[in-house]
């Protein structure tokens, strides 16, 4: 996939974001949020489905896989429900069909995608543009653009008052994100160059990071690694996966902020004693104290994904598998 | 674990279930349902998530494992709201802990366990004790009274009309079910044989029949066979995990009666092309004539479970490793 580097300013972006935001605030009546795309993009949801589903007072929120989102044809989808989806190219069928599909219910949709004309963009009554690629802003990506949709919608219809702080949060990602990284360097090549010849590598985590542990099982480690992998619910850990923990038996878990991290810590407790093979990051090294502490939790994810994709790229590298090679994917139709 | 064969009655159990059936529809208001629990008894609500999300109109119903349920602390767990519990012992703490939270929040709690003594029994305010062990009837185990007090839900409380089919294809199990297993015997000692040095198999479905899926992947082959597993979701698969697919590597893929059926169609018709190593289970060859059309689709789940169960069993027959093994699980303090 070529990936090009001209992209929407963000003025406009800023322009997109508060139109989508105004058009919910002022819709007569907004009973429950969808949160719909597929695979990375879908990853990308579920923080936010989790962010809704604590805070929300009247609100529901689900976060479905585009297709099986369409193919339910639950009858709750209308004129109260707003439907968010996200397509990074804005070609992804079953999320282009999720979009006409909402719409045609009268419900409200905004679509996320780096690409402004393209059909997921054509079929949503909202676009918000995302950055991508080189020169991009780390303000301007689309999980940041997506968390900050969503806490206006809490402050706006629910009397929250979050998106003033994660505002705040997202302009300070273009420092916090390479800080992160680099403190991850060393420990993402050495544990990369260890996990080089691994067949299978778990992930785990709960709450707001679980997508997260899920994108980087199914898009880094399965998609472009040919890793086997499974994103295990740090909260399900006790009740059956634990039982394949074993010295050698790599895992990847995620320490985050939120009100679960007592669940997370739980399993990594036990992970950490009868694995050898366990890495373990925690968002407290994040270095966060510049973000607001009611918000650190639902932001952390922002930098979980990019310090993950540290270690991707090293595991790739010392793989000699580049992360942009596939057998199928852009190969065949399917 | 010693399993009892002791139960309480098909008698009891049909007045506890018409107890709670009741108290839902008559109370005040219910907006939402939320179905908690943990590992397989979690896996077990989750086809009902399916057929509240897909069928319900104004209820809207999540699924949660019990420790995500009660770490997120959602203001939208109160009077209005019903939880649904299961643990089979009913002891499992963190589903003992979220009716305590659930209850404590005026929430209507419904425990489905099979201890009518135990903790989780003690906590919630109805309970349902489903039969297991050494002559149960395949119409009161937990899965199928589940199913049983949602379809109750939706037709006293959404003018829906489900609960006699529901009821008498319930009523059919105890000759569906061994028919099912009977006919798939052959092919689960041939798959099992094939099967038994395989480090890792993968599970496939969509719809309502995801969570037998995940069931099996993390209850029977990680849990039980300490064989690793994931359970991906058909509409995900061509989006990251599809990449995995290679003419040596093992998929058990779903092909469900539901809405979501050509989602799992697509995914199959994609994994057997490349996989020499797919096995596909078709509802469709269930023998379900006998159950209304409009209901086929969430009852095949319950024959999925104890279908899928034959393959497990011959598994673990071929690889000398019994179900009951565990090495953490009941072995220590975690």
């Amino acid at each position: 996939m070529t990936v090009t580097a001209t992209f929407v300013d963000s003025d406009t972006i800023e322009g997109q974001l508060a139109s989508a935001r105004a058009a919910i605030a002022d819709h007569a009546t907004v009973s429950r949020i969808v949160l719909t795309a597929c695979g990375g993009s879908f990853a990308n949801m579920q923080p936010n489905e989790y962010f809704l589903g604590s805070q929300a007072r009247e609100i529901d929120a689900v976060a479905l896989n585009a297709a099986e989102f369409t193919s339910r044809g639950s009858a709750r989808v209308d004129a109260e429900t707003v439907v968010i989806l996200c397509s990074h190219s804005g070609t992804t069928p079953e999320t282009v069909e999720a979009a006409k599909y909402a719409r045609a219910r009268g419900a409200l949709t905004v679509a996320f995608t780096f690409d402004p004309a393209s059909p997921l963009a054509e079929a949503s009554e909202y676009v918000i543009a995302y950055q991508h690629g080189d020169g991009k802003s780390e303000s301007y990506v689309g999980p940041a653009l997506i968390l900050r949709l969503v806490a206006g919608i809490l402050d706006d219809r629910e009397g929250a008052s979050f998106a003033k702080a994660i505002d705040d949060a997202v302009a300070q990602l273009p420092s916090l994100v390479p800080t992160a990284r680099a403190a991850h360097a060393e420990a993402a090549d050495r544990w990369a160059f260890e996990s080089r010849r691994e067949p299978l590598i778990y992930t785990m985590a709960a709450g707001s990071n679980y997508g997260t542990a899920y994108s980087f099982a199914i898009c880094l480690l399965q998609e472009m690694q040919w890793v086997h992998s499974a994103a295990i619910h740090a909260g399900e850990y006790f009740h059956g996966p634990f039982e394949v923990t074993d010295i050698d038996v790599p895992f990847i878990a995620l320490l985050g902020l939120d009100e679960t991290r007592p669940v997370e810590q739980r399993a990594v407790d036990f992970l950490t004693k009868y694995s050898q093979r366990a890495l373990v990051i925690d968002a407290a090294e994040f270095a966060l104290e510049g973000v607001a502490g009611e918000v650190r939790g639902i932001v952390a994810h922002l930098l979980f994904n990019v310090v993950l994709r540290t270690y991707a790229d090293a595991l790739a590298d010392h793989r000699g598998h580049p992360l942009s090679v596939r057998r199928y994917m852009w190969r065949m139709d399917y």
